[in-house]
């Protein structure tokens, strides 16, 4: 395994860029682009459909240099052999994290395989019409009842897909997605959906998350009463329930057919389970072929990150920015802001990969940190966030970073319709914003051609740095390649920071209170032990219910 | 007007705070509870069916009453007459900020009432089916085109409010909203609504808003090829388009019959234009009674507002209190967590409300301001995020605010289905979850009962202050009530700042840059001028179109 590591502010290093930083503040980007008008080629990395464009950061060769020294100091080698070689990275966890595992050809897994076949096997019965709802309709609905890892890579990925045509001669189900615990959606569902075409994919790594349970069991109570069968029915439970999970043991026990149940691993995170069976949303969206697709995507970063040297390592050289970012320039948030609508939910998915793996504080060694881990990272679609919180950016008084995404050819699907012409004017419209809004972060007022004396209200102090993700196009093959990168990109920030990105010890005890809070909820004058708000808040509710 | 005042941080007071600030740093949020069991009844207030519960703030009465004097040092009374009298408050743009007028009664504002009858001639034909297509079929679908302003309070407000029963008698239209540039929206309405029964609602206040005017223009001649009609034909226009604008001329230059417009002012800034008839989608979810109820709650927060003593007014303390957190604890971040899932856009509503207008680093006076304004702020339903970004509020390295939502009664509406029983029991759930969170931030371990030793990486620091809002319900006037104090909220903290919270220079000068982007886009090789990493990027995508 890898040796115990010294801690990371003594390193030498470590000073040289806080010194670095400390030189170069009073540099504004308009002079690093002035001065280095070559910038874009050595600032710039190009894989697997993705390119990455780093020279809108606040770094130099030297700064760049001492970064990638910075990973080799803290054993990155070492750590990316770990990872891909199977050993117990999550430590506290005493376990290891192989999600590239489920990326893998079929000769290196075939546990993977075998599920993947099972899967889609499921898949293509519902995209041909083959699978029946119990009184014998084609299934029309799906619904996907899952929350966190189980809800929103699925969510972002099926979204992201679902311009790419349907696979020949399949139909496509309409996909909803119940994940809020208070019932918010699926209330919605019980009203607008008929039980008689409706599938649920119950989806919980452990099959114990209150959450799902909840969402899942109104949902089998709902389609009981509508189908006039007992809960218990097995042709209901048969006809109308996949259960995805690594625990089999409990979607036995909750009513999955042991038929129905698709398995994936503990060695498997939440948060980098949409590449298991987890996915099959993506799936019923682009078929198995898409969804393969997308894991070879993903396949082709592993290789990427495993191989390329660090400095022209697309998902080092992003994590080697944000530490630079945010434990040298002081930037305690990153905006993500993708200029295709299609990604949506890309900043929800990458709040949830980021914050949950590396808002930490604590060492591997047990240590408590010294320094800043992950940011606040937030994002919207560009174009709307420039209506909306982009004056911050711009004229605000903390530093951000943001990272902007573009897709260079899009709406070739559209050649099938009409308005391809409208539609590609609006996608140059898109581009020609996200470059102007990196370009105007960057110089500042400077930017402007020429130059002009403005009011202090008008002026637009630049100097926010960016990245620029330019895709391919947004097909499977890329998007897998993206977030693979995005995972890769985490993993490096935790081994500088010498945490364990694995674990998530800081949503635990939450669960434990709330099955408390539920009884002063129910009683509010029993309970004992509260703070003052707590229960003042509890009577405060529990009258009004009344 | 209201006298030249003086810098903010020569203020004794300020100084004063900053203080008390560095001797209670070492204070834990569990010591305040427990030397103080009385906390909730001095940090709470409750009006217009909103209770707020600022006693989990790291705040004592010394602290609340300086800030209570700072509020007055910087004239906070004659500011709020100043708005409420209609003063020009946005002095960069010379002109008042009178969203609070939409909330007027008719006899204060008869302008006003004579555009909300307008408003409600035409919901009443869509809900009634009276309003026909051009081949005489009554409206199924709806379609919001707008940005910003435009369309994140209607959508907000349309989605919070969805669960309210239709009027009477009446039939809701499906509702969507097509916001962003790049056709993302717009190309799926494309494929799935038919020209025959679509409306589309044209919202802008300037009527120039490129985003906007692209989905319409795609829209419209969408519309002309489905229905086999010249796009500029009259009975098309007139019987597929509503325009809401303050700019009438350029409405009709469009194309948007006279008797379709909809008027709404000058003084009424974009984020603050959900109460005109921007709020048409509100209006066509809850009938024109519905939507009227929610200006009635909004005047009762602009009287409450206006007429509470600082420490006795929500807006005020709301303001104060982050002004506290922001000035003196350090805190950069505020997450805002509804624990109902219909307030799923609160968040980004919010984050346009509140970056936008105080987004700002030059005060009124011309200087730049030497201390932060407006913080990150970014949200999700609360639940969900507890199993996305939670990790990061519970053992991250930065200090955040939290803001959590909840609503006391729910799906009193479901007593009209079958699943009231499970619903209720999700409701109470969620609910239990918000108090547990609460609790567990503020406390941190010490919330355990007994309190246990721990392993480094389990332990729970704390300390993380947070306010809790109770709904009532969600009803249009409790929602109305809520977004108001919101505007307030960020309306007294500019005042506290100094700055201007009601104009946004900083969006303006990313249009005239990607104006010029879009030719580079078209021929990037007569680019001049342009730095080496926008030109770079622009080659590389006119390669990959081609």
């Amino acid at each position: 395994m890898v040796p115990e590591q010294d801690v990371l502010t003594i390193s030498t290093i470590w000073s040289q860029l806080a010194r670095r930083a400390e030189q170069e503040k009073t540099l504004h980007l308009a002079d690093w682009f002035a001065s280095d008008p070559d910038r874009f080629a050595r600032f710039s990395l190009e894989d697997a459909g993705l390119l990455a464009d780093f020279s809108k950061q606040r770094m130099s060769d030297e700064i760049r240099d001492l970064l990638v020294k910075l990973a080799d100091e803290r054993q990155l080698r070492h750590w990316t052999e770990a990872l891909f070689g199977g050993a117990e990275v999550n430590c506290t966890e005493g376990r290891p994290a192989k999600h590239w595992c489920l990326r893998e050809p079929a000769d290196r897994a075939p546990m993977v395989h075998e599920q993947l076949d099972a899967m889609e096997d499921m898949v293509n019965r519902i995209l041909k019409g083959h699978w029946r709802g119990v009184m014998g309709d084609a299934i029309t609905d799906v619904v996907n009842v899952g929350v966190g890892g189980s809800d929103l890579g699925p969510l972002m990925a099926a979204f992201a897909l679902q311009s790419c045509l349907p696979p020949q001669g399949l139909s496509r189900p309409r996909l909803h997605f119940a994940s809020s615990m208070d019932g918010s959606q699926v209330s919605q569902i019980l009203q607008e959906l008929n039980p008689r075409t409706t599938l649920f994919l119950v989806s919980s790594k452990s099959f114990t998350t209150v959450d799902t349970l909840h969402n899942a069991t109104t949902a089998r109570q709902w389609l009981g009463r509508g189908l006039g069968l007992d809960c218990d029915d097995a042709s209901l439970l048969r006809c109308h329930f996949i259960g995805i999970s690594a625990n089999p043991e409990r979607m036995s026990e909750w009513g999955i057919m042991p038929d129905n149940q698709l398995l994936f691993w503990d060695w498997v995170g939440g948060r980098y389970s949409l590449w298991s069976a987890i996915g099959m949303p993506i799936a019923l969206t682009v078929g198995m072929d898409g969804f393969r697709d997308m894991l070879a995507g993903a396949h082709e970063m592993d290789h990427h990150c495993r191989t390329r040297p660090w400095e022209n390592n697309i998902p080092v050289m992003l994590a080697l920015v944000d530490v630079w970012n945010i434990n040298f320039l002081g930037i305690n948030a990153r905006a993500v802001l993708p200029y295709d609508g299609r990604l949506k939910h890309l900043p929800a998915y990458l709040e949830q990969l980021e914050m949950e793996s590396n808002g930490k504080s604590v060492a591997r060694s047990g240590e408590p940190v010294e320094y800043g881990t992950c940011p606040v990272i937030w994002g919207e679609v560009g174009p709307n966030a420039q209506h909306a919180f982009f004056q911050l950016l711009h004229q605000g008084t903390q530093p951000i970073a943001c990272e902007f995404l573009m897709t260079a050819r899009r709406y070739t699907e559209a050649q099938h319709f009409d308005a391809v012409c409208e539609l590609e004017a609006q996608h140059s419209l898109s581009n020609a914003n996200c470059l102007a809004q990196s370009r105007l972060l960057a110089l500042g007022e400077r930017a402007l051609d020429p130059e002009v004396a403005l009011p202090s209200y008008k002026r637009y102090h630049g100097n926010q740095p960016s990245t620029t993700l330019v895709l391919e196009e947004l097909s499977p093959r890329v998007l897998g390649a993206l977030l693979a990168m995005y995972e890769h990109k985490v993993f490096v920030q935790a081994v500088i920071w010498g945490i364990n990105p694995f674990d998530q010890w800081g949503v635990e005890m939450g669960k434990v209170i709330a099955t408390g809070m539920l009884e002063v909820l129910a009683d509010p004058e029993s309970a004992s032990g509260l703070d003052a708000s707590s229960l003042a808040l509890a009577r405060h509710i529990a009258k009004r219910q009344k």
